[in-house]
Protein backbone atom coordinates (compact mmCIF):
# COMPACT_ATOMS: atom_id res chain seq x y z
CA UNK A 1 0.00 0.00 0.00
CA UNK A 2 1.21 3.28 -1.29
CA UNK A 3 -0.40 6.53 0.02
CA UNK A 4 1.25 9.72 -1.19
CA UNK A 5 -0.23 11.73 1.62
CA UNK A 6 1.14 9.21 3.89
CA UNK A 7 4.85 9.76 2.20
CA UNK A 8 7.75 10.50 4.74
CA UNK A 9 5.29 10.19 8.21
CA UNK A 10 6.42 8.10 10.57
CA UNK A 11 5.11 6.92 13.80
CA UNK A 12 7.51 7.03 17.27
CA UNK A 13 6.98 3.29 18.95
CA UNK A 14 6.66 5.65 21.98
CA UNK A 15 2.92 6.67 20.93
CA UNK A 16 2.01 3.48 21.33
CA UNK A 17 3.86 1.53 23.49
CA UNK A 18 1.40 -0.99 24.64
CA UNK A 19 2.41 -2.30 21.22
CA UNK A 20 5.28 -5.25 20.92
CA UNK A 21 7.18 -3.86 18.11
CA UNK A 22 6.03 -6.82 15.65
CA UNK A 23 3.06 -5.42 16.32
CA UNK A 24 3.13 -2.02 15.60
CA UNK A 25 5.57 -2.82 12.29
CA UNK A 26 2.50 -5.27 10.98
CA UNK A 27 0.40 -1.91 11.80
CA UNK A 28 2.32 0.26 9.95
CA UNK A 29 2.49 -1.22 7.07
CA UNK A 30 -0.89 -2.47 6.79
CA UNK A 31 -2.22 1.18 7.10
CA UNK A 32 0.70 2.02 4.49
CA UNK A 33 3.07 4.42 7.01
CA UNK A 34 6.26 3.90 5.51
CA UNK A 35 8.23 5.22 8.54
CA UNK A 36 9.05 4.07 12.17
CA UNK A 37 10.48 6.17 15.25
CA UNK A 38 12.49 3.98 18.10
CA UNK A 39 13.44 4.01 21.34
CA UNK A 40 16.35 2.62 22.89
CA UNK A 41 15.07 0.33 25.43
CA UNK A 42 12.35 -1.44 23.59
CA UNK A 43 14.97 -1.94 20.83
CA UNK A 44 16.92 -3.36 23.49
CA UNK A 45 14.49 -5.73 25.20
CA UNK A 46 13.37 -7.19 21.60
CA UNK A 47 16.94 -7.61 20.78
CA UNK A 48 18.83 -5.09 18.65
CA UNK A 49 19.86 -7.49 15.20
CA UNK A 50 16.54 -8.83 15.76
CA UNK A 51 14.18 -5.70 15.28
CA UNK A 52 16.54 -4.03 12.85
CA UNK A 53 15.79 -7.33 10.52
CA UNK A 54 12.11 -7.01 11.19
CA UNK A 55 12.27 -3.81 10.42
CA UNK A 56 13.93 -3.92 7.00
CA UNK A 57 12.46 -7.08 6.47
CA UNK A 58 9.08 -4.88 6.41
CA UNK A 59 10.65 -2.18 4.03
CA UNK A 60 10.34 0.47 7.01
CA UNK A 61 12.11 3.33 7.40
CA UNK A 62 13.68 4.30 10.72
CA UNK A 63 13.38 8.11 10.79
CA UNK A 64 15.27 7.81 14.18
CA UNK A 65 16.50 6.65 17.54
CA UNK A 66 15.61 8.28 20.79
CA UNK A 67 17.69 8.78 23.11
CA UNK A 68 21.32 9.93 23.50
CA UNK A 69 22.35 12.39 25.79
CA UNK A 70 22.37 13.78 29.38
CA UNK A 71 25.84 15.14 29.13
CA UNK A 72 25.59 17.31 32.61
CA UNK A 73 27.43 15.54 34.84
CA UNK A 74 30.48 17.02 36.35
CA UNK A 75 31.67 13.84 38.19
CA UNK A 76 34.27 12.26 36.18
CA UNK A 77 33.08 8.78 36.28
CA UNK A 78 29.50 9.77 35.61
CA UNK A 79 31.01 12.24 32.64
CA UNK A 80 32.59 8.93 31.27
CA UNK A 81 30.20 6.63 31.51
CA UNK A 82 27.28 9.07 29.69
CA UNK A 83 30.08 9.22 26.99
CA UNK A 84 30.52 5.41 26.80
CA UNK A 85 26.52 4.88 26.78
CA UNK A 86 26.41 7.56 23.70
CA UNK A 87 29.10 5.53 21.92
CA UNK A 88 26.68 2.56 22.47
CA UNK A 89 24.14 4.91 21.14
CA UNK A 90 25.52 5.39 17.96
CA UNK A 91 26.75 2.20 17.52
CA UNK A 92 22.94 1.45 17.57
CA UNK A 93 21.25 3.71 15.29
CA UNK A 94 24.23 2.48 13.06
CA UNK A 95 22.71 -1.17 13.40
CA UNK A 96 19.12 -0.18 13.03
CA UNK A 97 20.22 1.84 10.00
CA UNK A 98 18.76 4.72 11.15
CA UNK A 99 20.85 8.45 10.21
CA UNK A 100 19.71 10.36 13.31
CA UNK A 101 20.24 9.51 17.34
CA UNK A 102 18.31 12.38 18.96
CA UNK A 103 19.79 13.80 21.93
CA UNK A 104 18.38 15.02 25.46
CA UNK A 105 21.15 17.47 26.62
CA UNK A 106 20.48 16.61 30.51
CA UNK A 107 19.54 19.20 33.31
CA UNK A 108 21.17 20.86 35.82
CA UNK A 109 23.40 18.09 38.03
CA UNK A 110 21.69 18.00 42.06
CA UNK A 111 22.85 20.90 43.84
CA UNK A 112 23.83 22.95 40.46
CA UNK A 113 22.42 26.23 39.46
CA UNK A 114 24.88 26.44 37.20
CA UNK A 115 22.64 26.80 33.59
CA UNK A 116 25.92 28.28 31.31
CA UNK A 117 28.51 25.83 32.64
CA UNK A 118 25.90 22.84 32.14
CA UNK A 119 25.43 23.70 28.60
CA UNK A 120 29.19 24.25 28.11
CA UNK A 121 30.01 20.76 28.87
CA UNK A 122 26.75 19.25 26.75
CA UNK A 123 29.38 21.16 23.79
CA UNK A 124 32.14 19.70 25.21
CA UNK A 125 30.49 16.14 24.80
CA UNK A 126 29.21 16.97 21.34
CA UNK A 127 33.00 17.62 20.44
CA UNK A 128 33.97 13.83 21.54
CA UNK A 129 31.06 12.36 19.79
CA UNK A 130 30.49 14.11 16.27
CA UNK A 131 33.38 12.47 14.94
CA UNK A 132 32.58 9.19 15.90
CA UNK A 133 28.80 9.27 14.92
CA UNK A 134 29.90 10.27 11.27
CA UNK A 135 32.28 8.05 11.20
CA UNK A 136 29.32 5.14 11.63
CA UNK A 137 26.52 7.34 9.31
CA UNK A 138 24.76 8.72 12.37
CA UNK A 139 24.06 12.65 12.84
CA UNK A 140 23.48 13.93 16.33
CA UNK A 141 20.31 15.98 16.93
CA UNK A 142 20.00 18.21 19.89
CA UNK A 143 16.29 18.41 20.61
CA UNK A 144 15.72 21.15 22.33
CA UNK A 145 12.95 20.59 25.49
CA UNK A 146 10.21 22.94 26.55
CA UNK A 147 12.02 24.93 29.54
CA UNK A 148 9.73 23.32 32.08
CA UNK A 149 12.06 20.26 31.80
CA UNK A 150 15.33 22.66 31.81
CA UNK A 151 16.15 21.14 35.97
CA UNK A 152 15.78 18.18 35.46
CA UNK A 153 16.07 16.67 32.02
CA UNK A 154 17.13 19.21 29.54
CA UNK A 155 18.94 22.61 30.08
CA UNK A 156 18.50 23.35 25.93
CA UNK A 157 15.38 25.01 26.28
CA UNK A 158 14.90 26.82 22.28
CA UNK A 159 15.86 26.60 19.04
CA UNK A 160 17.71 29.03 19.22
CA UNK A 161 19.98 27.72 22.63
CA UNK A 162 19.83 24.17 20.20
CA UNK A 163 21.32 25.60 17.10
CA UNK A 164 24.35 28.08 19.00
CA UNK A 165 25.58 24.50 19.97
CA UNK A 166 24.88 22.83 16.53
CA UNK A 167 26.50 25.33 15.17
CA UNK A 168 29.96 25.00 16.50
CA UNK A 169 29.94 21.73 14.73
CA UNK A 170 29.50 20.41 10.79
CA UNK A 171 26.33 20.30 9.96
CA UNK A 172 26.12 17.03 8.56
CA UNK A 173 27.12 15.97 12.04
CA UNK A 174 25.33 17.81 14.39
CA UNK A 175 21.58 19.50 14.03
CA UNK A 176 18.37 19.37 15.48
CA UNK A 177 14.61 18.46 16.81
CA UNK A 178 11.88 20.20 15.48
CA UNK A 179 9.53 18.84 17.90
CA UNK A 180 6.02 21.22 17.95
CA UNK A 181 5.32 20.56 21.66
CA UNK A 182 8.10 21.78 23.01
CA UNK A 183 9.03 25.03 20.60
CA UNK A 184 5.18 25.87 19.64
CA UNK A 185 5.12 28.76 22.15
CA UNK A 186 8.00 30.79 20.97
CA UNK A 187 7.64 33.43 19.09
CA UNK A 188 10.80 33.66 17.63
CA UNK A 189 10.36 30.05 16.51
CA UNK A 190 9.92 31.01 13.03
CA UNK A 191 13.35 32.07 12.62
CA UNK A 192 15.13 29.56 14.27
CA UNK A 193 13.83 27.41 11.90
CA UNK A 194 14.78 29.20 8.94
CA UNK A 195 18.32 29.56 10.31
CA UNK A 196 18.07 25.29 11.17
CA UNK A 197 16.80 25.27 7.73
CA UNK A 198 19.14 27.63 5.75
CA UNK A 199 22.01 25.70 7.51
CA UNK A 200 20.85 22.08 7.00
CA UNK A 201 20.38 21.57 10.50
CA UNK A 202 16.59 20.02 10.91
CA UNK A 203 17.49 16.51 11.52
CA UNK A 204 14.12 15.53 13.10
CA UNK A 205 10.80 16.81 12.88
CA UNK A 206 7.94 15.81 15.34
CA UNK A 207 4.83 16.24 16.04
CA UNK A 208 2.79 16.17 19.60
CA UNK A 209 -0.25 18.70 20.86
CA UNK A 210 -0.34 20.82 24.05
CA UNK A 211 -2.97 19.78 26.22
CA UNK A 212 -4.04 21.09 29.44
CA UNK A 213 -3.96 20.33 32.58
CA UNK A 214 -0.38 18.98 32.65
CA UNK A 215 -0.60 15.86 34.54
CA UNK A 216 1.82 15.67 38.10
CA UNK A 217 5.34 15.34 36.90
CA UNK A 218 4.74 17.06 33.02
CA UNK A 219 6.05 14.17 31.11
CA UNK A 220 3.03 12.06 30.02
CA UNK A 221 0.41 14.53 29.06
CA UNK A 222 1.25 15.36 25.18
CA UNK A 223 -1.55 15.30 23.10
CA UNK A 224 -3.03 13.76 19.87
CA UNK A 225 -2.84 15.52 17.06
CA UNK A 226 -6.41 18.05 16.88
CA UNK A 227 -6.94 18.40 20.83
CA UNK A 228 -4.51 21.13 21.59
CA UNK A 229 -3.06 24.43 20.95
CA UNK A 230 -0.51 23.39 18.07
CA UNK A 231 -1.25 24.80 14.54
CA UNK A 232 0.58 21.79 12.58
CA UNK A 233 0.06 23.20 9.40
CA UNK A 234 1.73 26.34 10.31
CA UNK A 235 5.10 24.48 11.37
CA UNK A 236 5.28 22.23 8.47
CA UNK A 237 4.89 25.04 5.98
CA UNK A 238 7.79 27.32 8.34
CA UNK A 239 9.99 23.65 8.03
CA UNK A 240 9.20 22.76 4.52
CA UNK A 241 9.74 26.54 3.38
CA UNK A 242 13.02 26.58 5.16
CA UNK A 243 13.83 23.25 2.84
CA UNK A 244 13.56 20.25 4.89
CA UNK A 245 12.26 17.77 3.34
CA UNK A 246 12.69 14.73 5.84
CA UNK A 247 9.96 12.70 7.46
CA UNK A 248 7.65 14.01 9.97
CA UNK A 249 7.42 11.55 13.28
CA UNK A 250 4.61 11.42 15.22
CA UNK A 251 5.77 11.26 19.01
CA UNK A 252 3.02 11.62 21.87
CA UNK A 253 3.58 10.38 25.24
CA UNK A 254 -0.04 10.03 27.32
CA UNK A 255 -1.42 7.70 29.81
CA UNK A 256 -4.63 8.06 28.15
CA UNK A 257 -3.61 6.71 25.22
CA UNK A 258 -1.43 4.28 26.33
CA UNK A 259 -4.23 2.55 28.66
CA UNK A 260 -5.99 1.86 25.11
CA UNK A 261 -5.92 -0.74 22.38
CA UNK A 262 -2.86 0.11 20.82
CA UNK A 263 -3.63 -0.91 16.81
CA UNK A 264 -6.67 1.67 17.81
CA UNK A 265 -4.69 4.47 18.61
CA UNK A 266 -2.26 3.64 15.67
CA UNK A 267 -5.34 3.94 13.42
CA UNK A 268 -6.58 7.40 14.92
CA UNK A 269 -2.90 9.07 14.80
CA UNK A 270 -2.69 8.09 11.16
CA UNK A 271 -6.06 9.48 10.77
CA UNK A 272 -5.52 12.98 12.79
CA UNK A 273 -2.27 13.31 10.98
CA UNK A 274 -4.41 13.39 7.97
CA UNK A 275 -6.88 15.66 9.36
CA UNK A 276 -4.72 18.28 11.21
CA UNK A 277 -1.46 18.36 9.70
CA UNK A 278 -1.66 18.17 5.61
CA UNK B 1 12.54 47.40 64.00
CA UNK B 2 14.82 48.37 60.92
CA UNK B 3 17.15 46.18 59.59
CA UNK B 4 18.86 48.02 56.83
CA UNK B 5 19.12 43.78 55.02
CA UNK B 6 15.70 44.36 54.94
CA UNK B 7 14.78 47.64 52.93
CA UNK B 8 13.01 47.08 49.84
CA UNK B 9 11.89 43.76 51.05
CA UNK B 10 8.63 42.62 50.38
CA UNK B 11 6.20 39.46 51.24
CA UNK B 12 2.96 38.97 49.07
CA UNK B 13 0.17 37.63 50.78
CA UNK B 14 -0.18 34.49 48.71
CA UNK B 15 3.55 33.25 50.00
CA UNK B 16 1.17 33.05 53.52
CA UNK B 17 -2.47 32.87 52.46
CA UNK B 18 -3.07 31.30 55.49
CA UNK B 19 -2.81 34.21 57.22
CA UNK B 20 -5.78 36.73 57.79
CA UNK B 21 -4.09 40.44 56.73
CA UNK B 22 -4.47 41.07 59.98
CA UNK B 23 -2.20 38.46 60.89
CA UNK B 24 0.04 39.10 57.96
CA UNK B 25 0.43 42.68 59.02
CA UNK B 26 1.54 41.97 62.56
CA UNK B 27 4.11 39.10 61.38
CA UNK B 28 5.53 41.52 59.03
CA UNK B 29 6.15 44.21 61.53
CA UNK B 30 7.47 42.07 63.81
CA UNK B 31 9.90 40.21 61.54
CA UNK B 32 10.84 44.08 60.23
CA UNK B 33 9.73 43.44 57.04
CA UNK B 34 8.77 46.99 55.17
CA UNK B 35 6.77 45.34 52.36
CA UNK B 36 3.26 43.79 51.75
CA UNK B 37 2.07 42.35 48.16
CA UNK B 38 -1.83 41.81 47.68
CA UNK B 39 -4.32 39.83 45.86
CA UNK B 40 -7.85 41.03 45.16
CA UNK B 41 -9.47 38.41 45.92
CA UNK B 42 -8.53 38.31 49.74
CA UNK B 43 -8.25 41.94 50.15
CA UNK B 44 -11.81 42.51 48.84
CA UNK B 45 -12.81 39.32 51.14
CA UNK B 46 -11.47 41.57 54.03
CA UNK B 47 -12.65 45.11 52.37
CA UNK B 48 -11.10 47.14 50.73
CA UNK B 49 -10.93 50.16 52.71
CA UNK B 50 -10.11 48.51 55.94
CA UNK B 51 -7.08 46.69 54.47
CA UNK B 52 -6.10 49.96 52.74
CA UNK B 53 -6.20 51.73 56.43
CA UNK B 54 -4.78 48.33 58.12
CA UNK B 55 -1.70 48.63 56.12
CA UNK B 56 -0.84 52.23 55.84
CA UNK B 57 -1.48 52.68 60.12
CA UNK B 58 1.03 49.36 60.11
CA UNK B 59 3.40 51.93 58.02
CA UNK B 60 3.83 48.78 55.41
CA UNK B 61 4.37 49.65 51.74
CA UNK B 62 2.37 48.07 49.06
CA UNK B 63 4.57 46.93 46.68
CA UNK B 64 1.95 45.27 44.08
CA UNK B 65 -1.43 43.97 43.72
CA UNK B 66 -2.33 41.10 41.83
CA UNK B 67 -3.61 40.67 39.03
CA UNK B 68 -5.19 42.43 36.00
CA UNK B 69 -5.11 41.07 32.29
CA UNK B 70 -6.76 38.48 30.79
CA UNK B 71 -7.06 40.22 27.82
CA UNK B 72 -7.12 37.35 24.89
CA UNK B 73 -11.04 36.80 24.94
CA UNK B 74 -12.62 37.29 21.62
CA UNK B 75 -16.30 37.73 22.19
CA UNK B 76 -16.98 41.70 22.44
CA UNK B 77 -18.57 41.14 25.95
CA UNK B 78 -15.97 38.99 27.51
CA UNK B 79 -13.84 41.61 25.93
CA UNK B 80 -15.99 44.53 27.45
CA UNK B 81 -16.23 42.46 30.49
CA UNK B 82 -12.69 41.85 30.97
CA UNK B 83 -11.72 45.25 30.66
CA UNK B 84 -14.38 46.69 33.34
CA UNK B 85 -13.11 44.15 35.58
CA UNK B 86 -9.41 45.60 35.24
CA UNK B 87 -10.72 48.99 35.71
CA UNK B 88 -11.69 47.84 38.94
CA UNK B 89 -8.48 46.63 39.71
CA UNK B 90 -7.06 49.89 39.00
CA UNK B 91 -9.63 51.51 40.91
CA UNK B 92 -8.35 48.97 43.68
CA UNK B 93 -4.93 49.20 43.71
CA UNK B 94 -5.02 52.99 43.73
CA UNK B 95 -6.79 52.91 47.22
CA UNK B 96 -4.11 50.72 48.05
CA UNK B 97 -1.54 53.15 47.94
CA UNK B 98 0.23 50.84 45.30
CA UNK B 99 1.28 52.09 42.02
CA UNK B 100 1.86 48.79 40.30
CA UNK B 101 -0.42 46.71 39.17
CA UNK B 102 0.61 43.01 37.72
CA UNK B 103 -1.24 41.76 34.69
CA UNK B 104 -1.41 38.08 34.02
CA UNK B 105 -2.58 38.43 29.80
CA UNK B 106 -4.49 35.97 29.74
CA UNK B 107 -4.03 32.46 27.16
CA UNK B 108 -5.23 31.22 23.93
CA UNK B 109 -9.35 31.40 23.95
CA UNK B 110 -10.92 28.14 23.96
CA UNK B 111 -10.52 26.06 20.17
CA UNK B 112 -7.86 29.35 18.93
CA UNK B 113 -4.24 28.41 18.07
CA UNK B 114 -3.41 32.08 17.28
CA UNK B 115 -1.07 33.03 19.52
CA UNK B 116 -0.27 36.28 17.34
CA UNK B 117 -3.69 37.40 17.39
CA UNK B 118 -4.15 36.94 21.13
CA UNK B 119 -1.07 39.00 21.51
CA UNK B 120 -2.22 41.79 19.69
CA UNK B 121 -5.57 42.25 21.64
CA UNK B 122 -3.82 42.35 24.70
CA UNK B 123 -2.30 45.54 22.86
CA UNK B 124 -5.15 47.01 22.13
CA UNK B 125 -6.59 46.26 26.15
CA UNK B 126 -3.36 48.09 27.05
CA UNK B 127 -4.17 50.91 25.25
CA UNK B 128 -7.65 51.38 26.54
CA UNK B 129 -6.27 50.71 30.18
CA UNK B 130 -3.12 52.82 30.42
CA UNK B 131 -4.13 56.15 29.91
CA UNK B 132 -6.53 55.30 32.98
CA UNK B 133 -4.48 54.15 35.13
CA UNK B 134 -1.94 56.72 34.83
CA UNK B 135 -4.65 58.92 35.41
CA UNK B 136 -4.72 57.62 39.17
CA UNK B 137 -1.21 57.02 39.38
CA UNK B 138 -0.90 52.95 38.75
CA UNK B 139 1.53 51.40 36.39
CA UNK B 140 0.89 48.45 34.59
CA UNK B 141 2.77 45.59 35.06
CA UNK B 142 3.24 43.17 31.83
CA UNK B 143 3.83 39.34 34.05
CA UNK B 144 5.82 36.68 31.60
CA UNK B 145 4.68 33.61 32.50
CA UNK B 146 6.79 30.27 32.40
CA UNK B 147 5.52 29.15 29.06
CA UNK B 148 3.88 25.89 30.03
CA UNK B 149 1.14 28.22 31.19
CA UNK B 150 1.25 30.19 27.70
CA UNK B 151 -1.89 27.84 26.09
CA UNK B 152 -4.20 28.58 29.05
CA UNK B 153 -3.31 31.35 30.96
CA UNK B 154 -0.90 33.93 29.37
CA UNK B 155 0.33 34.24 25.98
CA UNK B 156 3.31 36.31 27.02
CA UNK B 157 5.94 33.74 27.97
CA UNK B 158 9.38 35.58 27.60
CA UNK B 159 10.94 38.99 28.97
CA UNK B 160 11.12 40.05 25.67
CA UNK B 161 8.04 39.47 24.55
CA UNK B 162 6.93 41.55 27.49
CA UNK B 163 8.95 44.46 26.24
CA UNK B 164 7.95 43.76 23.01
CA UNK B 165 4.28 45.01 24.24
CA UNK B 166 5.37 47.29 27.07
CA UNK B 167 7.99 49.28 24.48
CA UNK B 168 4.73 50.90 22.76
CA UNK B 169 3.34 52.79 25.46
CA UNK B 170 5.12 55.22 27.72
CA UNK B 171 7.94 53.46 30.63
CA UNK B 172 5.73 55.49 33.14
CA UNK B 173 2.49 53.79 31.99
CA UNK B 174 3.13 50.25 30.79
CA UNK B 175 6.30 48.24 32.13
CA UNK B 176 6.79 44.21 33.36
CA UNK B 177 7.15 41.86 35.82
CA UNK B 178 11.00 39.86 36.31
CA UNK B 179 9.79 37.31 38.29
CA UNK B 180 12.32 34.33 38.60
CA UNK B 181 10.44 31.71 38.42
CA UNK B 182 8.86 31.99 35.33
CA UNK B 183 12.25 33.29 33.12
CA UNK B 184 14.93 31.23 34.91
CA UNK B 185 15.42 28.88 32.21
CA UNK B 186 16.05 31.69 29.27
CA UNK B 187 19.67 32.19 28.12
CA UNK B 188 18.36 35.68 26.73
CA UNK B 189 16.66 37.08 30.43
CA UNK B 190 20.31 38.58 31.22
CA UNK B 191 19.76 41.12 27.82
CA UNK B 192 15.96 41.14 28.61
CA UNK B 193 16.68 42.71 31.81
CA UNK B 194 19.55 45.38 30.34
CA UNK B 195 16.74 46.50 27.63
CA UNK B 196 14.21 46.62 30.86
CA UNK B 197 16.36 48.14 33.32
CA UNK B 198 17.67 50.61 30.64
CA UNK B 199 14.06 51.89 29.44
CA UNK B 200 12.63 52.30 33.43
CA UNK B 201 10.15 49.10 32.41
CA UNK B 202 11.13 47.21 35.70
CA UNK B 203 7.86 47.61 37.68
CA UNK B 204 8.10 44.37 39.77
CA UNK B 205 10.69 42.11 40.71
CA UNK B 206 9.06 38.80 42.30
CA UNK B 207 11.13 35.90 44.06
CA UNK B 208 10.65 32.24 44.00
CA UNK B 209 12.59 29.39 43.36
CA UNK B 210 11.83 26.31 40.47
CA UNK B 211 11.67 22.76 42.14
CA UNK B 212 10.69 19.51 40.92
CA UNK B 213 8.71 17.58 40.07
CA UNK B 214 5.96 19.76 39.51
CA UNK B 215 2.71 19.09 41.03
CA UNK B 216 -0.54 17.98 38.20
CA UNK B 217 -1.74 21.55 37.12
CA UNK B 218 1.43 22.99 37.58
CA UNK B 219 -0.06 25.89 39.36
CA UNK B 220 1.39 24.78 43.19
CA UNK B 221 4.62 23.64 42.89
CA UNK B 222 6.55 26.63 43.26
CA UNK B 223 9.88 26.55 45.28
CA UNK B 224 10.75 28.23 48.41
CA UNK B 225 14.17 30.12 48.52
CA UNK B 226 17.16 28.25 48.21
CA UNK B 227 14.93 24.43 47.59
CA UNK B 228 15.46 24.98 43.86
CA UNK B 229 17.48 25.80 40.68
CA UNK B 230 17.28 29.60 41.12
CA UNK B 231 20.27 31.72 41.20
CA UNK B 232 18.76 34.73 43.16
CA UNK B 233 21.84 36.35 43.73
CA UNK B 234 22.54 36.34 40.32
CA UNK B 235 19.51 37.87 39.12
CA UNK B 236 19.52 40.31 42.03
CA UNK B 237 22.87 41.43 40.55
CA UNK B 238 21.61 41.97 36.99
CA UNK B 239 18.95 43.72 37.82
CA UNK B 240 20.45 46.00 39.81
CA UNK B 241 22.95 46.69 37.64
CA UNK B 242 20.39 47.82 35.17
CA UNK B 243 19.44 50.52 36.96
CA UNK B 244 16.51 48.99 39.38
CA UNK B 245 16.13 49.97 43.19
CA UNK B 246 12.61 49.16 44.25
CA UNK B 247 11.45 46.38 46.15
CA UNK B 248 11.90 42.75 45.78
CA UNK B 249 8.55 40.73 46.60
CA UNK B 250 8.85 37.03 47.43
CA UNK B 251 5.91 35.24 45.98
CA UNK B 252 5.22 31.41 46.29
CA UNK B 253 2.38 29.20 45.42
CA UNK B 254 3.15 25.98 47.49
CA UNK B 255 0.39 23.28 48.71
CA UNK B 256 3.02 22.47 51.12
CA UNK B 257 4.12 25.83 52.73
CA UNK B 258 0.58 26.56 52.77
CA UNK B 259 0.02 23.78 54.66
CA UNK B 260 2.23 24.33 58.10
CA UNK B 261 2.10 27.46 59.99
CA UNK B 262 1.82 30.41 58.41
CA UNK B 263 4.14 32.40 61.25
CA UNK B 264 6.49 29.91 60.92
CA UNK B 265 6.77 29.98 57.04
CA UNK B 266 6.57 33.88 57.21
CA UNK B 267 9.65 33.33 59.52
CA UNK B 268 11.48 30.82 57.45
CA UNK B 269 10.77 32.92 54.41
CA UNK B 270 13.00 36.23 55.83
CA UNK B 271 15.35 33.92 56.91
CA UNK B 272 15.82 32.06 53.16
CA UNK B 273 15.90 35.47 51.42
CA UNK B 274 18.54 36.72 54.00
CA UNK B 275 20.57 33.31 53.30
CA UNK B 276 19.57 32.93 49.29
CA UNK B 277 19.16 36.20 47.84
CA UNK B 278 21.39 38.73 49.35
Amino acid sequence: MCDPELTGFSVNQMTVKQLSLPELVKGLVELGVPGIGLWREPVAEYGLAAAARLIRDAGLSVTSLCRGGFFTAIDPAERAAALADNRSAIDEAAELATDTLVLVSGGLPPGSRDLVGARERIADALAELAPYAAERGVRLAIEPLHPMYAADRCVVSTLAQALDLAERFPAEQVGIVVDTYHLWWDDTVAAGIARAGAGDRIHCFQFADWTTPLPAGVLTGRGQLGDGAVDFRWFRREVESAGYAGPVEVEIFNDGMWARDGREVLAETVARYREHTL
